[in-house]
């Protein structure tokens, strides 16, 4: 275990985005909590799991036992600072539009990013790099919204997992091309949060599954009656 | 990792018989999205989950990481490929009476099959190999009704999990007793799928838990009215 | 994977641990299945998944595979064996106030305690071997209540992961203190259960997330009218 550390040096850039991830996953999840009126304890617990569950996932996936969430002190401290400051300023934050979505966006961008690092760093393919930041990214929200017992924002949402696939893939393709790591990070992270942060602003929204687009008959139909 | 790779050589036949079942479970996925009326990203990544959640989970309970499911391009474009046909066609897909229900039991069956060989493979043991059958199966179908904040279908089945886990033993005993690798497959696909068909369409029921077998007092009663 | 289990020797206590956690976790599920009128099958399902999840999520996690629970018959013949006792006796069970929440607070303390050691077992550290006794405590009930769609008791009570992760760290700081095995085991599993035991009995609360305690103010409006 410890050779496989040695030999695989993540560098700070990765740590920082995965601890920045961490926080305001918590953030969410804190948030989802207060908004789900349950006890502290339930609350520190979600925010816990929102801000840990991506990572754990994306490290057992890579091989990579104990998870870095368990194992480093500052991710558990990351997520109990977070939780702490929603429930102390929870009346600050309700005046932001949606708190849980916007922390939301923020950690499926870093986690995207860093999910791909990582697995780079660990010698994965370019696709099985790609998913795993998008797995990275999508897997917090989805275990947080799963334990309150609600359909998951990436099944809903207009544009998530592609927003997340979409920054993993300019972190693998900068790798690829040798373009510096900390100019394809920042830009895979401002595009998987930009794409997210217009699809939440404007409303854009995809065809429901299984439904046709409005036809020319529909809107015949529609100008008679 | 690449020494694993050589000295676990799978065959074609269960990474056919993977493929089929990521195929047919994709299918029930997006068929899931649509009744559930998701939009389309929410349908694809439905069907992505449903897909590959069974074969990740026994992957990394072997050891096998990261999964096949995530390394291999032919799982992630199989998957993309049935939730496009549902999206396109689901229109006669609604013809059959529970397009959900028939890929489920196809899928089951071919990962119960699949997943025993594998774990065969990587040297398990007879009885872990036959739970991780079973669990392959099982995994796909119980993560997609999870998202979907469903009760999953082996909870509620009435032949579910046990089909599976007859299907992945006839694989495991066939194994031990050397009857061709083919031939048990084929057998343990028949029987699981063969049991899960005739509990759908029979309606077989199980007794409730925790119900008292209809007794003679309450027969009496039902008499007397 | 033979060299690691030479090397690392869990002894009988943790493994007795495990097996008397798997057991009452089990019962916990078969209840819970009988409450929510699943069948037989779903019930034994049910039972299995409660009883192996917190165990399986720690093997993995410490990369301890394949996990003993699909590894060791005896952790299924000991999940059978609590559901089918469930399945005959439910009528004598349900005199118990709260069937469920009884055998989950004692599963919670007996995984918690093993998973401690077992994580010590593999070399971690003091603070990855504590959340990763939390962990294994909180696992199974958190799986059996998703499955059955209900907001996880963790999430929902009043002292439970704290409980958990309380028993957990005595064990950690008992080996650190040099304290035998079995007294520091002993010790961690009675705090736990203790104290999830006299949050349930007592009706121990905690304010919920987001509300303010009682204000002077509250009060003296409240006196006025």
């Amino acid at each position: 275990m410890t050779v496989t550390r040695i030999a695989v040096d993540l560098g700070v850039l990765p740590v920082a985005l995965d601890l920045g991830g961490t926080f305001v996953f918590a953030l969410s999840g804190a948030a989802a909590a207060v908004k789900h009126r349950l006890d502290v304890f339930g609350a520190l617990v979600l925010s816990l799991v929102a801000a840990s569950s991506g990572g754990i996932a994306r490290d057992v996936l890579i091989g990579a036992v104990p998870p870095a969430a368990l194992e480093d002190w500052r991710y558990l401290a990351v997520s109990l600072l977070a939780g702490t400051i929603v429930l102390h300023w929870h009346s600050a934050l309700e005046r932001l539009r949606n708190p849980v979505q916007l922390f939301d966006g923020v950690g499926l961008a870093l986690f995207a990013v860093s999910g791909a690092h990582k697995a780079l760093a660990f010698h994965l393919g370019p696709l099985p790099a790609a998913l795993l930041g998008m797995l990275s990214g999508i897997g917090g929200g989805m275990v947080r919204d799963l334990l309150v017992a609600k359909i998951p924002t990436v099944l809903r949402a207009e544009i998530y997992a592609v927003a997340a696939l979409a920054g993993a893939a300019v972190v693998v393709i900068g790798n690829a091309l040798g373009v510096p790591s900390a100019v394809a990070t920042t830009a895979g992270a401002l595009l998987c949060f930009g794409l997210r942060f217009m699809a939440l602003r404007r409303a854009w929204r995809l065809p429901v599954a299984g439904e046709q687009e409005p036809s020319a008959d529909a809107a015949k139909t529609h100008w008679k009656a």
